[in-house]
C-alpha cells in the first residue's frame, strides 16, 4: 500500500519538474537568477591610453534648443584603437591574424572564467604571473571555448593614471603575464579563445618586447585590456559578451564587455 | 500490480526529465539550439553617415615588421556618433534624457521582436509606417521589457549610399515610422525600452522635423538605426544584445548589435 502511494507523489514531482524546467533562453536570462555586470570603463576625458597613443577626444558639434522647444545635440569623437576597455585583434601582432571585424561571434560569446589573483598580487606592480600561480585553476572549462580573465586587482587604481600605469622616468610598471603562461595557454588549452586583464597590457608594464601579445596573436587568440572590475564576480558560471566596435580592419577596438552571472548569495562576498 | 508497475516508470521519467532540464545559462546558450546573428554593419570607408555628419575616418598609424620578425600594427579612428549601426541615446533629442553611458544594461539585454514589414514596404522609399500596418504584432511580449526592430527590407540597398538614403536635390527619401506609431508605442506599450530600424533614421527620410526622435527621446526610449539584416531571423524568440561603445556623455555611439535566436528548421525560410 505504501509502495502504491508513491505513484501520485511521483506524478506530482514529474509535473513540477516539467513546469519549472523551461530552458528557453529568454526565460533563463530574465527569470531573476542572473545579473548583467558591466566590465567596461566609460570613454571620457579620464579614459586611460598608452602614453604615446591618441587619447579619446570628444567634440561637441551641435547642442541647442530648437524653435519648437525640443533639444538637439550630437558629437564627434576620435581615439586610438588601444585605449580604455578594448580588444586586441590577432592582427595587432600577427600579419596573418584576424582583424577585429573578422573575429566570429562564437569566439565573442563564450563561458567566462575569472582567475582572481588579487591576493597573490597584493598591489605589487612588479608581479608577474607564472604557471605555479595557476595550479588551482583552468580545470573547469570542460574543453569548450572560453575566455579567461586574469584579475590582478588593479581596477581600484584606475582613477589615478600615474599609479595605474606605474608611470616613471623608466617607463611603465604594472602586473602582467609571463611568456610561460602564454605558451601554456596556447599549447595546452586550445579551447581558450581569448584572455583578458584588468591592467593596461597583457604583458607586464616593464616588458617592452610584448612576448604575450606575440604568442597570443600568433595562436589566433584575442586579448582584452583594461577590464573593469567595479565589484566581485563569480570565478565560474558567468558568460562573457565581448562586443567590440566592429572596425572592419581594426587591429583593436573599443569594447563593451559584459558578464552575465548567476546571482550569488551575500555570503559569497 | 499494473498500478504498482507505474512506480519505476515514473521514477525513470523523473530522472530523465531532471537530467535534461538543465537551465544553466551556459548550457542553454551553447547546447546547439541557439545561433548568434550579427545585425551590425562594419565600420570602414563604405559605412553610411548622414550627409552633413563626420564619416568614419581610419588612419594607419604604425604597421611594420619588428627586428625579431614579428608584426606590429595600430590605427587611429574618428567619426560622428550617428553613423553606421548606432544607438541614439535619449539625450540626442531630450536635454533631460540619458547619455549613452547612462543607459542601464537591463535595457540593453532584452527580448527582441522583429516587425518584418518588407512585403508591405515593397521597396517604396515613400512608405510610412502607421498603426494599421501593425495590427498583427505587439501581442507577444507579455508586458516584459523588449526591443522592437522594424524591418523595412532596406539592408539590401546598403552597398549603394545614394539609393539607401534616397539622396536627391530635395534631400533624403527612405521609409520610416509615423508620429502616430511613436505615440502609440510610448503610451500603450510601456514595456518597449527601445526601437530599431534597418534604415538611416527612425523618421522617414523626407521628414525634417524628426517627430519620432522627439517622442522617443522624451519617453526615455533609445533608437537603433542602420540595423543590418543580412539574412532572415525569427520575429519572436530572439534576445537582443545592444552593446554600444560606452561613450560617457554620448548622444549616440557605434553599436554592436547581436541577436541570439533559436535555430529554425529550413522550412521556416
Amino acid at each position: 500500500m505504501a509502495y502504491q502511494a508513491l505513484v501520485p507523489v511521483c506524478l506530482l514531482f514529474c509535473f513540477i519538474t516539467l513546469t519549472f524546467a523551461n530552458n528557453n533562453l529568454n526565460n533563463v536570462l530574465f527569470n531573476g537568477d542572473y545579473e548583467f555586470i558591466d566590465l567596461t570603463y566609460p570613454f571620457d576625458n579620464k579614459t586611460i591610453y598608452w602614453p604615446n597613443a591618441k587619447d579619446f577626444e570628444f567634440t561637441k558639434k551641435v547642442e541647442y534648443f530648437q524653435q519648437d522647444g525640443s533639444w538637439y545635440a550630437a558629437n564627434d569623437f576620435a581615439a586610438g584603437e588601444h585605449g580604455g576597455t578594448h580588444i586586441d585583434a590577432p592582427y595587432h601582432f600577427s600579419a596573418s591574424g584576424q582583424y577585429v571585424g573578422q573575429i566570429p561571434l562564437d569566439k565573442l560569446i563564450v563561458p567566462l572564467i575569472i582567475a582572481d589573483l588579487s591576493s597573490k598580487v597584493n598591489d605589487d606592480p612588479n608581479f608577474v604571473l607564472y604557471k605555479h600561480h595557476l595550479d588551482y585553476i583552468l580545470n573547469d572549462n570542460l574543453g569548450k571555448p572560453c575566455l579567461i580573465v586574469f584579475k590582478f586587482g588593479w581596477s581600484k587604481f584606475a582613477m589615478n593614471k600615474k599609479k595605474y600605469l606605474g608611470l616613471s622616468n623608466d617607463g611603465l610598471n604594472f602586473p602582467g603575464i609571463s611568456a610561460e603562461v602564454a605558451e601554456w595557454i596556447t599549447t595546452s588549452y586550445k579551447n581558450i579563445v581569448g584572455i583578458g586583464v584588468d591592467v593596461a597590457s597583457a604583458d607586464p608594464g616593464s616588458n617592452r618586447d610584448f612576448p604575450v601579445h606575440k604568442i597570443m596573436s600568433r595562436a589566433g587568440l584575442y586579448i582584452i585590456e583594461n577590464v573593469y572590475f567595479e565589484r566581485q564576480i563569480p570565478e565560474y558560471g558567468c558568460t562573457a559578451f565581448v562586443m567590440p566596435m566592429k572596425i572592419a580592419l581594426g587591429t583593436g577596438a573599443p569594447l563593451r564587455l559584459v558578464a552575465i552571472c548567476p546571482k550569488q548569495s551575500p555570503e559569497h562576498f
